[in-house]
Order: C-alpha cells, then structure tokens, then sequence
C-alpha cells in the first residue's frame, strides 16, 4: 500500500512521513519536487539513525497523489482550497484529511466553512469517486516527530464510504501506539475537526505543550 | 461551599449530586420539591449503604439557587431556556453549565444556538453578576452513578472570572479522579461543548459504553 502526503515537506507532513515510512511505501509532495528530495534525504538519515527501515520518495504533490493509495492532504488550512485547485487525479483514490479549520483570534478557535468542515469542503472540490476520511486532525506536530516516543492517542475517523474508513482505521492502528475510533459518517467530521482549536487552548492556558486526546 | 443543583432529580443531576453529596453540603433542586426530596431519601439511602457522608436536601429549583455559592445547571439543553425563564437570583453566584446544545439525526451532532454556545446563551439570559464556568460537560449520567466505580476523565473549565474559574476546577479536582483544565473564555466554549455529541458518535459507532475524555 502506498502512501502519499501532499504537503509532505511541511510540519505536520514530514512528522508523519518519518513515523509512516518504516511501515508504508510513502511518497512524500512538496511544491517544489527538490524540497521534497531534501526532505527525504534527512528524513532517510535521521530513521537510518535509529535502525528504522526507510521508503521516502520526494516527488511533487500531484505525482504525490497519482501515485498512492492512499493520499493524506497535510495542508494548513489556509492553504487548503488554493492546493487543491493545482491538483486533479483522486478518482478512487482514499484521500485523508487532518485539516483543521481554526484561527488564532484571542483563543483558538474553529472556523468551519460553509459546508460544515474542511473534509466536507475536500468532499465538495475534489473527484466524487474520491473515497474522503478524516484522520490525524488532533495530533500535534511535534509528537509525530519525537520518534523516541510512542503516540499513544485516539483517532477518530470519519468517512462515508465503509471500505475506504477500515482501511484508514486499520492503517491508524499499526502507527505506534494509536486507535482508531469510527466517528460516523464526513457530515460528523466538523466535531472533530474542533478538537484541535481545543486542545491548543488546552495547552495555551494550562502551560502545556502538544495536548493530545484518548477516549475512555 | 454550598452547591444547588437545577434539575438535580435529572439523570446527570442526581448522579453529580451523589458524587458531591459526601464533599459538599448539596441542595437538590426539582420542579417540583416533594420529587427532590424523594430523591434525597433515596440518595441517602445509597450513600449509607457505602458508608459515604451524605449531605443531600431536597428543595424547588429556585431554593436551590438561592441557596447556594455554586449553581450546577443540569438541565437538557431542551429546557435550558424554558427553565431559566422560571428562575432569577443569580447574582454573583458561581453558575455551572455542563449544558450541551445537540440532536440525535442520523448521527448526534452539536447545535449551536446563535449566540454560540449554551454558556453563552446562559450568560444573556441570567443576571451580568453571575460567574458563568463551563464543567462536566462530557462526562456520562451512567458514570456519575457508578459509585463504586473511579472517574478519570479530564474536565474543561471555561469561564470569564479568574476567581470563579479557580474555585470550579478545585471543585472539580476534589471529585473521584477527575482532573480540571483551563479551556479558556467563555467564548471558547462551544468546542466543549461539542465533544459530548462527539463522544456519543464513538459511543454508538464503536458499540462501547459511556465514552469520556483525557487529555495528555
């Protein structure tokens, strides 16, 4: 199974490349096909470090997607709907969103568009026959990256098509310590999508770093 | 510290008043006072039994406000507005919202009234000298109940006075095991409330009981 991030050289993305490559075939997607390149070098290196196998590949974000399985859409919010007016080509593929429609105003804050979250507006500008979940939208940066430690947070998982969300709930459970949760159907996905906003408060005013969250 | 609680024969309010009933001196308010304290004999009963201080008073719901420091609104978001209608005298009482604005469609989703939150429709409706704090919101009736069973939830405290805020979440930390977070403003305080219809998602689509919070 392949994977490819689009956005791959960015915060969220390189954190999840390292902690996917020793499992999966990843492709990671940049604008720029040789900052990807890079990006894989030193990813390659620091796993090598530690004795992780290693399949990083640096294309750019549309070979990303023509090439995967399954795509994961680690973009900023901001960035979301400009990206993917440059990207075509999800028919059947499984597309991932941990995007996260928030601001900064005095507090975080959730920012849904019109259509009721960033998966639903994924839904409304890409291919009908791409199968969309949202996955990884509460897990900090950071924590993908601290690959001495183990991530041992819960996943919800939202999607309309059943086959498409095993997999992806599947897929979340072999990453280190993780566990997918079904959390309904895409129309659900905006009350995920407000955990991260939380969480960063959470963080903000309780004077600690990189919240995540388990259900229990 | 004295605690009322509105709608205390409810399902949550009669578990919080269990739980707080050997802490605190608890007023149980009702519609109707021969149900409270009804309600009170029985609670009594069931913290004897574990050999639990108890400290439980049946009264109408506006004794319950009257009488107490704390104010604990466990009403259904259904009768939030109609309840409040009924009551005054909230002046420069500490006011607790675990109130969650939702509905059961095909899934349970969060339904924000226009002012943003159930808190912050509370703020608007009672006197500007109350202390409003957002608490308990995600935390299940069925687990209040189960005395004999520990809490280990993390509870989100939103709230606008420092002081107040402070006084709940070392209420809050006193209980069972839970553990208090500052979540913020008032304003901040519709992602609280959305991840009890969240909770309920994972509830019913991972056929598991009750699901809670922890954040780490």
């Amino acid at each position: 199974m392949k994977i490819g991030i689009v956005g791959g050289t960015g915060d969220i993305g390189e954190g999840i490349a390292l902690r996917l490559s020793p499992l999966f075939d990843v492709v990671v997607g940049s604008r720029e096909k040789e900052k990807a390149q890079e990006c894989c070098t030193l990813g390659s290196e620091t796993l090598r470090k530690r004795g992780l196998a290693c399949s990083l590949t640096g294309v750019s974000n549309q070979q990303a997607v023509d090439e995967a399985d399954i795509v994961i859409l680690a973009i900023p919010y901001k960035h979301l709907v400009g990206t993917l007016q440059t990207l075509n080509g999800f028919e059947n593929k499984i597309v991932i969103s941990p995007v996260n429609p928030m601001e900064k105003r005095d507090f975080f804050t959730t920012v849904p568009p019109v259509e009721g979250s960033a998966a639903l507006l994924i839904k409304k500008m890409i291919s009908p026959q791409a199968k969309i979940c949202t996955a990884f939208n509460a897990i900090a940066a950071n924590r993908w990256k601290a690959l001495d430690e183990e991530l041992t947070y819960s996943v919800p998982v939202c999607g309309d098509d059943a086959g498409a969300k095993h997999t992806v709930m599947e897929m979340v459970n072999r990453i280190s310590h993780l566990t997918s949760f079904d959390a309904g159907p895409l129309a659900a996905s905006g009350m995920v999508e407000s955990l991260t906003p939380l969480l960063l408060n959470i963080a903000r005013y309780n004077k600690i770093r990189d919240v995540g969250i388990q259900f229990r």
